[in-house]
């Protein structure tokens, strides 16, 4: 496997050198929402641990991802009224993935209501922020 | 919510009421392939704890499944000689499951092979204990 690219964007994020619509943060993960989503909300939990993905992070790391994404999934349902939850993590190319630090998507889902294409659409920065505040707000009571 | 229903179709594996070719178990979960593979190699990871999916499930019992998924997709990169692996987890109908006790699906996936559709083919069970032996199999040394 491809050696951990420390300037892959995610690491810049985490290093503070490129901004991100954080949702949530604790030791272990950040949690910012996807610019290019799915579905609204669609929000990625990343290991502050530098990972390419599954097949190098820890096990105790891709658990703490995993309890994030849990956070944020529960959070995301009141949040955008939501009817599901799909929860994915590609690892390698052959998966589908595209930026080379390990993350979770968690997509809130509508009934009737596909996904958008990945990548398809950039969402403008006002909905963005919008919809921040409400998975922020609603993390402090899920 | 729904509540949990304690007759789906893997509670049943849990009780052993329903056979599985089973791949790893441990105090918290238990993997087994799914009978109707988008890949070979297509394994369920699922929590023993009785839950619907990611909203009723405690985020310790999800991290659970998360590490048991780890565990499946270092040995299933092995086994299948695999090139990535998806890691996917649906709640609620809106987002496609199907049977109510949570399963996360780990996928491996070989460059230019396409997934195929959900639940399109029902594998062959000499093929299935085939791959449930070289997973175990890699499981003992991945």
């Amino acid at each position: 496997m491809t050696a951990y690219d420390p300037n892959n964007i995610f690491a810049k994020i985490l290093r503070g050198e490129f901004s991100c619509h954080k949702v949530y943060e604790d030791d272990h993960v950040l949690a910012f929402l996807d610019i290019m989503p799915r579905a609204p909300g669609h929000t990625l939990v990343i290991p502050k641990a530098p990972a390419r993905n599954i097949l190098d992070i820890s096990a105790e790391d891709f658990a703490h991802v995993a309890r994030g994404a849990h956070k944020i999934a529960h959070a995301a349902m009141q949040a955008f009224k939501a009817d599901g939850i799909v929860v994915q993590q590609f690892s390698e190319p052959a998966a589908g993935q595209v930026v080379y630090h390990l993350h979770m998507h968690v997509m809130p889902r509508h009934d009737g209501v596909p996904l958008l294409p990945p990548a398809s659409r950039r969402e403008e920065t006002d909905v963005l922020e919008r919809h921040a505040e409400k998975l922020i707000a609603a993390l402090q009571t899920a």
